[in-house]
This record gives structure tokens, C-alpha cells and sequence, in this order.
């Protein structure tokens, strides 16, 4: 990559009919929901679109079935992150060979490893993969963050093209910003979409943003306002970025919720079935009221087409 | 089962010879020098035999392989942890299929369940398992505990049939041991050795511990001597014990350093190889030798045959 | 001290009859409660106490009153942590010129310290106590524990008498037991009631344990059982105090619910107002009568005079 | 207060020469090198100023001097962060009889409130302070935040003037930030100086940062840049800024790191003495090294006058 990836890539949902079995209609509907919306890109296999939950064969059929959809629009990127080495070599070679652009790697996330660990992995994981990857750093989820001397690091190595942080720490953020200063191809997002428009002003690239599955041109068009300075604007669009945040990630009290809800909505909008792998399971009647009450109330705020 | 599983049930390594490639030989000599301790029992796929690092091919290969070797003379425990419900389930069949008696499951790590979530998967997950489920309590790694509410469920389980508890929190340890006198076939094991004669001492059915690997005996004379009471015996094994645990498990300074160490003793005492999984690696020589001066020192603290 | 200090200390609430008032004939009359269960020592201005809630006015009419009340029957311990360095060695002066037999201290709470910043502070303090010092461990609320490389330090101070560990961690317990070996006078005891068996049956001293501000021979006679090695008995009240945390400390959600559940059981006896200090507040009648409830059970579990 | 106070209120140090002793003569030139950064408001006895390490006959002091230094040039801000109710009313009378403009309170750091709790503490507090209050969000060291449900509370008592977040939490403080929307006289100010340009580019009030004791102008200007919508000059500034942290920071290992370097190099400019108050300590020679050459580089990048 020359440039780097800049703007809105949403961390795509897995559309499920059942525990092993892809919605695969829903699937191909949200993918052109997503992109009618302006998206600079699509992440599938992330923490949204529950890829540790999937079975392995399950895995191979969405990546096949989203690089056929897609038909090289906007970049595609494909996680591949795991525990075991060998199964995230497999998945990069399936990517590949289906037509992802990149693939995403998060820390292995059951036992801790220091960061010397972590850089001596990605240095015998980099050869293996056929297409460059960006790293995923989200250390509520894996424990252990990608600290900032191996983002040194990794600004040496040609096959890594950015990262995704979604760390939700601005100090950290702002920091890899400035050490990335001295490899201009290299992008920088921001996953919490609470942060989309300060990250940008400071002079990240984009956004990785749950709800960009259900609003994608609301998100794009913080992108814009924030990428071109224009401040009223930009703190006006976060506002109603931070509404769908209040209205549709606090429904349920567990972390899942966020993921829930963001599958409830495309649900009430007609995208494709809610169906969550386990651990989780979708939202009960209640609970899906209550999004459909706040997809009510964000029509009128996001305004959205 | 009609009993609780009682005594010391080693949590054994997984001897590689490469990243895809199982140590065969090693893997027989450790499961012999295992049993020669007297243990009790022999669980497999756990946190110190890098479950979660193994490919798929691999461990289905490392489950064949043990309940060959030991051919019954102890009860064989198959981790079947995994983010991914399918592949838990995969897991469990082959267990059963080649010969192993129970399961063992701590809860799926990546996105933190609440604990109704966990309840729920759980289950949903029991009907599908051919063998006794044993619940592995593991909060550092998993983040996710099993709180006593959802012990209390379980112990109206039958399919559960006990549980590890590597939390390190005797206060919990104490209070599921309060609960389960209700079900006297419960079992309830302790995972770190530290807590070994205690935990037996204020009535807990046993251990899982590590350093089984290299001194099976010992362990197992601490469990004898904490079960009859025998106050005294039980507080100087416990020391000997903390020894190993000073010795081997305090060379290199992040989490994988006790699984290393242990791995890197049983090379010492020529078992098997020390190859370990990505995303870590053996010790390297200066650690080697720190290693090997532990075990002559421990040679003469612990006298194990 | 020639001799460490062991069976049961507890750490007394501190009966308050309003924001900045003493409850006078509270005091005396949980003094004499407490003693007549048989304890071996009393510890006051400690976080059951509420120490630091307290203002220096009222903490220094409280030592004056205890000293006075207890008249050497027991040891007196007296709580002297502060954040500022000059206000604990104020409050140890005011406490020896009261008669009291002892110090107690841990870490400065704010900004948390380094272990040798810890260490060199403790060798500016020492010189300045007229008594000797029990350190207290503590890390929820202090963050900042004593780690095993300033226990081992602390060992070599002739005016640290041991140390009361709260942290509810039985592998550090024992370890700093083990480290203690090499001092026959050192004193270590444990905090969590939850522990107080096992603890004593690895070799610890006693316990201060909050409960025995309601229980004191329930306390006393677990000690007892634990000290003399018999096993049956010590479990069985062990279990006895487990049911008192269940029915006291439960009540309420936060943290304080465990002072709260206390110094209401101790009004329910009719021995001390249950006034809290700032920022806590007594049990509202819901939760007073939940308390009573309890009371009623315990005092058929408990069965104590 | 009418409007909210903006712009850069400095943490300021507290200038001593022995335990118990303040650097009269460093007090005043200090504050003098503040005030002439162009700065809007000076906070004394925060965790920048020692505030829960010093006696309190000591804080007294400071805040005269200090008052009578300012002479009503800008606003005088004074930490009465307590665990004692009676002491933090104390201070906040002092204050106010000295002239001081507002109080500053943490909640109370020892036992973790609840937000009910804290909200019932808050309640009885306000009618008993002289001046406004501004609330001091500073979880990593209270272990209590304000959560947004009483930061929405604090928005319905008039004597709350607004916040300081300390939290480094970006999210929430955009979302404080939503909430204040209701009070355009209510003030959110920012502690991190890593996010100064930031949390002024989404709408915040300016910022209480530690560095301001040394280069006031750097943030004033940076503050200034931000404020009016100048994307490149505020990114160019706040790396400036973090050259500051970058260089006076990270000399020596623990968190009280911070507060040494700043007193070091306000030593090293002559402004005052570097005593630090129990239980931490100046920086040793090699330390005291790295900071001058830190300062050396700083002249150069930073250009202040």
C-alpha cells in the first residue's frame, strides 16, 4: 500500500441463520447497505462480527461469500486473529486466495505474552502471510496491548500497514500518530466511534465503527467534516454518532450488548436476522422493543438516506 | 461418576517437536514418568499444555495419543475451551471417541460473558457433550469467573461433575466447597500448587498442579499428608513445593514464564523437548542454565524418586 | 517483642454519635463486649474503624478513651496511616503518651509508591514511632501492597513487629510466612474472617477479623481449633463465620456494606450507635431489618454467649 | 460564577524545604513565573501540589501565601480533597477567609464510595463550603469516579461550578461534555496535557496541566490555538507538549515520576527548591541529569520565554 486507508471501514456483522449457518441473503443486503453508504472499506471476522465465536468452516464461507459480494469495490479486510499460529496462517491463505485486500491480527488473547513475546511472534507470522496486515490493538479483550515500542517496531516492517486501535486511550492514539509520522503510507483508525471526530482532527485516518453497519453515511460524513476542519460541523455530527451509542449499545447490561444491539437494528431495518453465536444469544422481546423505540427516535436525529 | 474425583491429576505439557508437530516420544516418556508418581489422574489441553495455542489436526492427534498410552490406569481430562461453540463441541466427540472419561471447559475468552450469558451456553453446550463436564475456573486468563451463583447452577447440573478452580482466591474456593456439600459426588480441585495442602486441609478433593509434571510424587505425598490430617507433614511438603515453585517458575519475567520453566525442566530431566507453541518460545540458553541449577538444588530439596 | 502477638485482635468500630462526636458508653460497652469474648488484643483506627473517615481531634479522643477503657488487659494497636507523613507520626505520639502497645500503618494511599520509595519512607518513619509497628497490608484500598522484597526488608527492622495482611491472597500469605521463619518474634496475621482456619493451620498467628466485634468467642474458639490442629472442628467453625459474612457483610451493594452490616449488628445488641462517618451512612430500615433477620439466625448458628 | 472559567488553571507545585517547611522565596517566584505565562487561574493543594502528603498546618499556610502572592490577579483554585469530612471543611473555611476564589474535591480515596454514597456525601458537603466547588475526576487515584449519573446530579446544584477530569478518558468526557450542554456556566476543564488540544477542539473549557508549571506559555498558547479552530498550529503545539512529557516524565519508573520531573526542572530554572514531601523523594544526581538535558532540549523545542 502506498497511501494509506483512509475514512469509514465497518467492522461488518456475521449474519447468522443458526449456530453454524450464514444468512447468507442478509449477508448480501447488508453488504450493500454498508456500501451504499459511502464506505471507504469493509472489515469482516472483527470483534463486531463475533469472528471468535465461528466455527472455522463458517470463517471460510463468509470471506468467500463477502470478496464475491464486494467484487473489489472497497478494499476488503479479513481478521485472522487466534490463539493458535496455524489456524491464522490458514485463514490468511483463504483471504488471499478469495481476494481480501489485508488481513487484521489482534494479540493472542489467552495467555498474556510480554512484548517481546508478541514481536517475535509477528516476526515469524509476517512471512506467512500473503497479504499485509494491519494490527489490532484492543486490550480489553486480549489483555495485552500493542505498547508503543513494538508500534516502533512495527514501522519497520514493510508488511505491516497500520493499525487499528481500539484501545479507546487518546494519549496512547495520539502518541502512535506522532511515531507514525515517519512512515506516510502507514494508517492509523480509531475503533470507538466516541472518537471518530477528535481522532481525525488530530490527524488519524478513520474509523472503524460498529455503528457505521446501520448509519455507514452518517459516519462518513463525520469523517469529512472532522478531515476538513470544519469543527462545528464535526462536534455536530459526534453528537448524533454519540445518540447512537445512547440509544442502541445500552440495551442489556453485558459488553455483548453493544454487538446485540448493533444486530437488533440491522434486524429492525430489514437487513438480516439477529441470530448471535454462541456464548451469546439475540436479544428477548423486551429488549428488542426497546431498540426498535430507539431506531424511532435516531431517524429523526441521524437523518440518514 | 459415583465419586469425587479425588488425588493429584497433573495438568500435562503437550512435547512438540515443531509448530504443527507433536514430540511422540517425549509424549510417552512424560505420561510414564507422570504415572510412575502415583497421580491420580491426567488432564490434557489445559492452560500449561497450550491448549488454546495447538491447532485443531494437532490436538486431535494429542487426545488419540494419550488415551493410547495410558490405556486406563488413570482418568483422562480433555480440555475442550474454545471461543468457538463448534469447535468445543468437535473437541468433545473426538475426546470420547478415543477413550478419554470427562471434558473440562472454562468459559469462552475473547468478549466477557455475563454470567446468565455463560449459564445459558452452558446449557445449551451440556446435551451435546458425550462425557462429564468438569468447569475450570480461570479468571486471570478468561476474565470471565464463575461466579458462586452460577456454581450453584451448576451443582443441579448432573452432566457437571466438578470443578478446577485456578482463580488463586481461596475465599471463593472456600465457599464453593460449602456449596457442593450438597452433592457429594462433586469435585473440587485447586489449580495452583500453592494452595495445595490448604486447599485439602479445609476439605478440597486434590490438585491439578503444574510442577506434577516433573515431581509427581511430591505432590502427591502433599495431598496424602494434608487428607490424614497431618498437620506438620503437610505445612513441609507445601515448602518443598513453594521451592519448586521459587526454582523453576521465576526465570523470565512475564506469564509464560511458568509454563516455560516447567517445560524447560522436564528437556533438563530428558522427558521431551522444550519446543514450545507460538506465540512463545523455549528459553533461551542463559535461562536454560538458571533451569538447570534450580533442579540440582531442587534434586536435593524435594529427593523425589 | 519477644513473642508475636497471636490469636485474635479485632478491629474495633469506632462508635460515633455524630460527625464529629464520640458515642462514649458505646465505646466502653463494646470494649467490654469484645474483651469478655476472650480476644488477645484490640486494634482501633483501622478500615473497620473508619480511621481515615475520622477527624485528628476525634482520633485522638478515641486512643485516649481505649487505652483508658482497656486499662492493660490486652495489647492496644492503633492505627496511624495518613497520606501525610507528619500526621501518622503525630497520631503515634498521641498513642504511645495514651499507653498504647503498638502501631499500625500502611501505605500512604494516594499516589501510589514504589516499593523502594515505600521503603525508604518506612526507614524515615521508624525512627519517629516511640512504639513498635505492624504493617498493614492492604492493596484494595491502598493499591500499593508490601511486596515479598519489602517484607524481606521489614524482617531486618528490629522495630517492625510483623504484619496484619488483608490482601485475601494465600499464596503471598504464605510466602511472607515462609520469609518470616527466619524471625521468631515476627507476627503475622491475617484480615479476611474468610481465612482465618487455613490460615492458622499453615502457621499464621490469628486473625483481625471485623466480625469479632459481634462474635469475639466465635473467633477465639476458631483460632483455638485451628491453633491445636483439629481439623473437624476448625472447619465447622470456620463454616459458622462463613454464615456470619453471609447474613452481615451482604446487605447493601458497595463496598462500606461490610462496616455498615457490623456497626449495625453491634446496635441491634444494643451495644453502640451505628452512626457512619462521612462518606457513609448507616442502614436505612430496609436493610436494618435484613441485619436483624440475620442476627436472629446467627444467633442459633452461632451460638455464642 | 456566570461563565464558565477557561483557559489553563496550572496544578501548581508546592515549593518546599523540609518535611514540614514550605520554600517561602520559591513560592513566590514560582508564582510569579506562572502569572507570567499569561495563565487564567492557578489551583493549589492538587495532586500536581502534594496536597494529601502535606500536614495540615503546612497547607494553611500555603493557601495565605499564595492568596496574598496572587492578589486577585486570576482565580485561586484550592484542593480540599479529603477522607475526612471535618478536615475538607476545615480547608475549605480556610480558604475562603484567605481569599481563595473556589475548592476542588476528590471524593474520598480510601473505602470506594458507591455513586450513591458519594452523591448523600456531596449533598451534606455543599451547604457547608463558602465558595463554588468544582468537582476533581480522578479515578486511577480515588478508585471513585464521578459517573455520568452524578456528574448529571452535580449539573442541579447551583454551588458545583463545574469539573476537572483527570481520567484521561476521552469518552467520557465528550459525553460530560454533552450533559453540561444544559449549564453554559458550568466549566470542563481537562488534567491530562496530552489531550489539551482535543478536549478544546470538541468544546471544552481549557486545561489544569501539571507541565504549565514550567513552560505556562506553551499551553496557554496551545490552548489558545485549539480555542479558535487552528487544526494545524494546535496539532504542531500539543507536540510540543508532548515533548514536555516525553522528556521531564519518564526519568525514573513509578507514577510519582511526574511530579518529581516537574519539581526537578522548576529547580533546574532556579524557580524553587526540589524537596518532596514523605513518602516520596527529589531525584538523585543521574536523574537530576537526565531532566537537565531534557530541559536542554526542551529550550530548543518548546521556545518559550
Amino acid at each position: 500500500m502506498k497511501q494509506p486507508l483512509t475514512g469509514i471501514i465497518p467492522p461488518m456483522l456475521t449474519p447468522l441463520r443458526g449456530i453454524d449457518e450464514l444468512d447468507g441473503d442478509g449477508l448480501a443486503k447488508l453488504t450493500e447497505h454498508i456500501l451504499a453508504g459511502g464506505v471507504h472499506g469493509l472489515f469482516i471476522l472483527g470483534t463486531t462480527g463475533e469472528g471468535p465465536s465461528l466455527g472455522y468452516r463458517l470463517r471460510r464461507e463468509l470471506i468467500e461469500r463477502v470478496c464475491r459480494q464486494v467484487q473489489g469495490r472497497v478494499p476488503v479486510l479479513v481478521g485472522i486473529t487466534d490463539t493458535a499460529f496455524v489456524e491464522s496462517v490458514a485463514l490468511a491463505r483463504q483471504a488471499a486466495d478469495a481476494g481480501a485486500d489485508a488481513v487484521v491480527l489482534a494479540p493472542p488473547y489467552y495467555m498474556p505474552e510480554g512484548q517481546p513475546e508478541l514481536r517475535e511472534y509477528l516476526a515469524h507470522l509476517l512471512p506467512e502471510l500473503p497479504r499485509p496486515l494491519f494490527l489490532y490493538n484492543m486490550p480489553p479483550l486480549t489483555k495485552v496491548p500493542f505498547e508503543l515500542e513494538t508500534v516502533r517496531w512495527a514501522l519497520d516492517q514493510p508488511r505491516i500497514a497500520g493499525m487499528k486501535d481500539s484501545s479507546g486511550n487518546m494519549t496512547y492514539f495520539n502518541q502512535a500518530l506522532g511515531l507514525a509520522r515517519q512512515r506516510p503510507d502507514w494508517t492509523l483508525l480509531t475503533g470507538p466511534e466516541e472518537l471518530l471526530a477528535e481522532s481525525v482532527l488530530m490527524g488519524g485516518h478513520g474509523g472503524v465503527n460498529g455503528g457505521a453497519n446501520i448509519f455507514p453515511a452518517l459516519y462518513v460524513a463525520t469523517f469529512e467534516a472532522a478531515r476538513s476542519g470544519d469543527l462545528i460541523r464535526a462536534r455536530e455530527l459526534q453528537r448524533r454518532i454519540q445518540s447512537v451509542v445512547d440509544k442502541l449499545y445500552r440495551v442489556g447490561q453485558h459488553p455483548s450488548a453493544v454487538i446485540k444491539g448493533i444486530k437488533c437494528a440491522a434486524s429492525c431495518l430489514g437487513l438480516c436476522s439477529d441470530f448471535m453465536a454462541e456464548p451469546f444469544h439475540r436479544f428477548r422481546d423486551p429488549e428488542r422493543r426497546r431498540i426498535e423505540e430507539g431506531m424511532a427516535e435516531l431517524r429523526a436525529i441521524v437523518a440518514w438516506k
